[in-house]
């Protein structure tokens, strides 16, 4: 298999199942010719109804077929039930190797795996998470499968790299014209961001709604002229799950002090004053830093300009103190970020083409000025793994790691040492996710490690009580701790890529050995 | 000339100036293959200025030439000063023979005819009016110039036939990202609608603010993914003018006469009961009707679903008073309708394509029950003048008189049988601007003419106190108190060709004889 090799020092092949693939050379370097991808026109006339008996009907009607591609929203991440339904109704309909486009899956879609054996989902082109990118690193997907970034997603639609045929849109209230938003009914989940790039450029769209209202269904956050039908069910989800996993604050003393680390560094390195912005990544850890950073400004009556993210009541907090004028909203990651922006008009939603798509005319992140992150490894040249644990299984989506890392004045990776037997800063990441071009500090239980490329950021902090160590002898630490880490044992066979932002190659990730 | 007679029997060129033209052929029957066009591509990075010093700067950062076309939208109508400014600019700059494509033109535009006659305008693609219209009217432009309503506008950027360089956006507020929006600053006008299909598909889009804040602007109507420079000027308008020359409600007898019977129409038609929608025109008649429908309904506990427009004081009025559930608004005809937005929910923006384009998947006019509009003259077939007046001088846009009048259930048009010495109701409209297939009713002085083709209108006014009258009927009222009608005298010259909303023509413009 002919091979290049990246910006990153990884091997990435020239081609791959019919696709070929372009490898990483850098953060801002990648940029298209010519123009966009084109969306589809309509034919509806007076008297036409959009309104479907079943999900069944609707894949009828959009004369769904083999091998075609179709595409979900995680806006109610681990409560949603859209994804399994849908997926259900197309394997019943007998359909075969369909390509899911899902912006990302959580644990609740475990039932996808029975999918993907029975050959009904070929690949996955977005996000993976938990069970079903296990099946994927045991080799159990027949395709290839293309991990993207938020902004990576979106510039994938919006550049005809990922064609959808059918968008499959929860939404938690629409009209049967197919006005949408996720503001109102039991399942209100905040924004339909993720879908406004999928409702723009597939072909059909279908909504699926449980709470169908007359028309118009206010506010709209997709509109009735992109949308072909809709389909009322029971449930679309349960948004009491929308905080899970991923999205808990931090509590133990390890993590909170990696937190507290992480908000000195962002203090001494001058990004904590009026007219800042920032980010927090959905981890624990960031959540504390959030939290701490909300209580430093309070004390300091420091004023953001705006934050965004993943919101949750933390964020909501610091502007209810005053401490923040707005707040961007690119999804909800808990019920009171829903509920705010019912009657808050500074905390407004984004979509991810305006949060962090690289080709677009300007993406929040290239104005961000903090961004705080996590990851599983960490490596002596600063590239972060954010997509496998180090035995090299695929268990995580990107999100908007890479998108925020590449964006922001100051991108800072949190940390630990080690985990159990597990060093977590090592020679070298089992997986590229975030390249080190985009890292700026690495903070850890251990000690602070600025990249030696950002000369400017070691000046600054020089003189500061910011006690900055080697990344070097984090490593040293960790192995002495946890031991030196061993290579995952792989097949050779690749059963995922992993793009960055600007559709380049990070990395591959093979399938692991029983 | 080859030409071609259309489905309203007027003759059509098949070519003009090398535009092929497809005769109009009825309300739905032309319709797109293929796909939209193609938005295109940014190249913004951290640390990149989108704001420039000057629209000089603009027009060259934005490498504008001879011969492209400049877009700009009409939110604050007669109040505008951004298409003065912006094309003086452009004529200081040197260029030539440019394509000017407005949503509408209004008065305070006069200035354009200087450059017009200077060979810095070479035609207009969107709406004229006034002055502008009149001097077209005289052969003082050198190319052809396109008439189309706000559903055709959109839908002739979208489908590639419009081709936007550069789309400059007038925006009561904006940041230095090129987030705007038009509910705050000394210029609020309510929405930016009528850009947004300019931003979406132009090749460069200027924001141009009288009200340049802080990041982040909100709310976001236009948002900074879409927006590659900002320039800040002392004044963008005057938004007391919004209230302009059609949009003040008529007062005399003649006038109140015709709304009343159009609502009477209305109501035996039994388009007026709970969950009804409609929308008026921007006419004084119009607004009259919308000011008696609102009474009635007060009257008679009756609760709309939904109004939409061009919305007035009239429609808020209606929604306050509990009669009507939601308003959409495509634009504001006064001030108390942009505050209105500022905190009511149920009153909510809509983009020209969410309203009236007829080749997306559901414009809003599909769904419409009653639209009530006026005409300069309406001819025994049905169909209705709205652009030039008798003596075949182009004064008039379109609007979206045209997609309202194809969509809505029931269309009522509302003129005098005769004006001093011009017969209003005639043989012959003296231009086609909306084809009689659309028109079920014409609402005058003398009584009420409904369309034959609406048997089922008609039997349901049989035995109502509805008085009908025959068209013709009408017609030898007009001729025996205004005399019959001369044909105006033309040149063989046509300087204008009036488009329908999908793209075919109904009619053509000549050069008027001095």
């Amino acid at each position: 298999m002919a091979s290049v090799k990246n910006a990153v020092g990884r091997e990435i092949p020239t081609e791959l199942e019919g696709r070929k693939l372009k490898p990483y050379r850098g953060l801002f370097k990648t940029y298209p010719r010519g123009r966009k991808a084109a969306g589809y026109f309509g034919r509806n006339k007076p008297g036409d109804r959009k309104l479907l008996e079943s999900i069944d009907e609707a894949i009828h009607a959009c004369k769904l077929k083999d091998g075609q591609t179709v595409s979900f929203h995680h806006h109610l991440r681990d409560g949603d039930y859209v994804v399994n339904m849908v997926m259900k109704a197309i394997a019943e309909h007998g359909l075969r190797d369909m390509v899911v486009a899902p912006s990302a899956l959580f644990p609740c879609h475990e039932p996808l795996v029975e999918l993907i054996d029975q050959g009904v989902i070929r690949s996955i082109e977005g996000s993976v998470n938990g069970p079903i990118g296990d099946a994927i690193s045991h080799g159990r997907m027949k395709g290839l499968n293309i991990l993207r970034s938020h902004g990576g997603r979106v510039r994938a639609i919006e550049s005809g790299e990922l064609k959808i045929d059918v968008a499959f849109v929860g939404a938690p209230t629409a009209d049967a014209q197919g006005n949408m938003n996720a503001l109102h009914g039991k399942s209100a989940c905040g924004f339909l961001g993720y879908a406004v790039a999928d409702s723009i450029f597939a072909k059909k769209v279908v909504a699926i709604t449980d709470n169908l209202v007359d028309y118009p269904a206010l506010p709209i956050q997709i509109a009735a002229d992109y949308v072909d039908y809709v389909v009322s069910v029971p449930s679309i989800g349960d948004n009491q799950k929308i905080v899970s996993g991923t999205t808990k604050i931090a509590t133990d003393p390890q993590k909170t002090g990696i937190a507290m680390a992480a908000l000195d560094l962002m203090v001494h390195a001058g990004m904590v004053k009026d007219g800042m912005s920032y980010q927090a990544g959905a981890g624990g850890i960031s959540l504390a830093t959030t939290k701490f950073l909300g209580d430093y400004m309070k004390a300091h009556n420091i004023v953001a300009a705006w934050m965004d993210g993943g919101v949750t009541e933390h964020l909501i907090q610091i502007q209810r103190n005053g401490n923040c004028k707005a707040i961007l909203n690119g999804q909800s990651f808990d019920v009171l970020s829903v509920t705010d922006m019912l009657t808050n008009p500074n905390h407004v939603p984004i979509t991810p083409n305006y949060y962090a798509n690289p080709w677009n005319k300007g993406a929040l992140v290239n104005i961000l000025d903090t961004v705080v992150l996590g990851g599983t490894e960490a490596d002596i040249d600063f590239n972060i793994n954010v997509n496998t644990h180090s035995d090299g299984r695929l268990l995580h989506g990107i999100g908007g790691h890479q998108d925020t890392a590449a964006g922001a004045k100051l991108s800072i990776m949190m940390m630990p040492v080690f985990r159990k037997t597990n060093a977590i800063i090592r020679d070298r990441v089992t997986t590229v996710s975030a390249p080190h071009h985009s890292v700026d500090a690495i903070v850890t239980d251990q000690g602070i490690a600025v990249n030696p490329a950002r000369k400017d950021l070691l000046k600054k902090l020089r003189g500061s009580p910011v006690k900055l160590v080697d990344i070097k002898e984090l490593r040293d630490i960790a192995y002495a701790e946890a031991g030196k880490p061993e290579e995952p044992h792989y097949l050779d066979r690749i059963v995922s890529a992993v793009q960055f932002r600007d559709g380049t190659y990070l990395d591959v990730i093979r399938q692991v050995k029983e």
